[in-house]
């Protein structure tokens, strides 16, 4: 297996955070180094790096790059600019949490150093590297302890994009099935397209095909009939947040796929760092669903797909009970229900 | 209610097909007259018409039309370059059922006539007529009969287009409701989009929008999430074949539609004329499924929305088994398993 790509790290020189511009995928692939505010806002606005691991990452890294340029001024007026940064980095996203957690984990460690700009800068850039490091690692874990429920030549199939590309690592729901394949097994994904915004075509499609391993791309009302044709053996998707209760809230469809998998006999399981559990959250009908705007379903790419007078449905999630769910994978293991997420 | 569109019929002064350009919707709302074999076979080809029924009904008719300029050719150079025309549109899609029997049933016609090309003439002309006039009174009577599922309020999931667009009359999956919208009752239709080529949303949604009728276009991956929200009280799709036992093929995502009304105990119905069951098909098992060009999948609008190293899957339809089916609704009636559609 080819290394699975590095959706955010460091630039060789340390001085810039290097991304891959999930704006131009599949067609192209572009790395780009943002080395100043800016870059590191509009990266994040306009999505060229998504999944909110991955912009928690970014947003942590980046803050260190546009720190470094204010190491020059006098101590008072360093914290002021680290201050004014921080703040502009954490509302790029303002509903991303682990943008706004990153960030302030950074400022806490800010204020804990009682020295010089140098000083503060160098404990922000090993904080920066902790963050991706830790990511690196729960990805890592996730997929150990996932690549227990994948045997040789299982067939899996995924919504949406829980890579690489979401994280700083090897991904949530995509990381058992590197490790497998690290491990010599063959495994084959089945990507739903993901409409509207075709994450599993685009991304999920792209960078398993680019890691070697195979991968078939299938419009999202297409996975019924795979599933009858005996065709998938176990599902894994990611998260956007869990419910105490063992309710997960992800990408619209996932629902749909947990209830056809569970019409099929097949096994329906989450993955995601236990960060995205959420134990204020008793159950899924505490989460609130996202409405996105509706030319993402009408227009896509510009092309009006349908007409001016119908009303238009986008909501950005969906709720799926824990009952359809076969279990739960984060790092500290496998979980299964009645779900004890606090011990 | 505004009066449903036409999708084809006799020009006014019944020299030619007048057919909406369905290539154009939901973007333009274009007519065009057919008056010669290359803008019949045109048409039929790059689907400015299509649904199994009115193709039918404009090769019939386009036969007509084209048959008239050979009106002052003696009998038999007449007869000939019938012959010749027939032979011409019944392949212009080779596998669609409806075009080969309406233009042999137009041919038989022409046999049966011991006359000049005028009397020849006359009777297609009659003969066509009624080829559209049936499939008219066959779609009211679908209508009729479906109607009677649905209440003051009742709001409808399709799937795909099976709407008077589909059709020479007011549709299969759309009947019931504009004729239960005719009646004064309050109806809403949501419609799946249906990927890859969008039916729901570009046609389905735009016929809806245009007799004013509240319909709310979703992605194919959103259909579960409306189901649990209780904004749905039932289901009509059309079909495509029906085999003896009660299996339905239909549109890709059909299947999925009927475990998902399955699972949230939602009624799911089947209209099509009885033409569409195929005594001598069993079941489903029997029905071939058309794989289609990647590229509906992986270029939508010309836009790469996949790698190139990805498969693709792409089948045209899907098999709904017997068991998830509620009802068929032909002209002839509700029909109920035990099927035995052959008295």
């Amino acid at each position: 297996m080819a290394t699975p790509i590095e959706a955010v790290r460091w630039s060789p020189d340390g001085r810039a955070v290097r991304i891959i511009d999930q704006r131009l995928l599949p067609g192209e692939y572009v790395e780009r180094d943002l080395r100043t505010l800016d870059e590191v806002v509009e990266a994040i606005q306009t999505l060229a790096v998504r999944g909110a691991p991955a912009i928690g990452i970014c947003g942590a890294m980046g803050l260190v790059v546009c720190a470094t340029k204010h190491e020059s001024m006098d101590a008072d007026a360093f914290r002021a600019a680290l201050a004014g940064d921080a703040l502009t980095i954490r509302e790029a996203r303002p509903t991303a949490v682990n943008l706004s957690w990153a960030v302030d984990r950074l400022m806490n460690v800010a204020r804990a150093v009682d020295g010089p700009p140098a000083a503060v800068l160098s404990a922000l850039h090993d904080e920066a590297t902790r963050v991706l490091d830790e990511d690196r690692a729960m990805c890592r874990a996730i997929g150990e302890h996932g690549a227990a429920l994948l045997a040789e030549g299982s067939r899996v199939l995924t919504h949406c994009n829980a890579g690489a590309l979401a994280t700083g690592g090897i991904g949530a729901a995509l990381a058992p099935v590197y490790v497998a394949v690290e491990r010599g097994r063959r495994i084959a994904v089945f990507a739903d397209e993901t409409r509207p915004l075709l994450q599993g075509s685009r991304l999920t499609a792209w960078e398993l095909a680019r890691a070697g391993i195979p991968v078939t791309v299938l419009t999202d009302n297409m996975a019924a009939s795979v599933m009858r044709d005996g065709s998938i053996d176990l599902c894994i998707v990611g998260a956007d947040r869990i419910a105490a209760n063992g309710d997960v809230a992800n990408k619209i469809g996932t629902y749909g796929v947990a209830v056809l998998a569970k019409h099929h006999g097949i096994p329906f399981y989450v993955a995601a760092p236990s960060s995205t559990i959420d134990l204020a959250t008793a159950t899924g009908a505490g989460i609130v669903i996202e409405q996105r705007p509706s030319h993402e379903v009408t227009r896509p790419f510009g092309t009006p797909t349908a007409p001016d007078g119908a009303s238009v449905h986008n909501p950005a999630f969906d709720v799926t009970p824990a009952e359809l769910v076969t279990a739960i994978i984060t790092e500290r293991g496998i979980h299964r229900a009645p779900y004890n997420f606090a011990r």
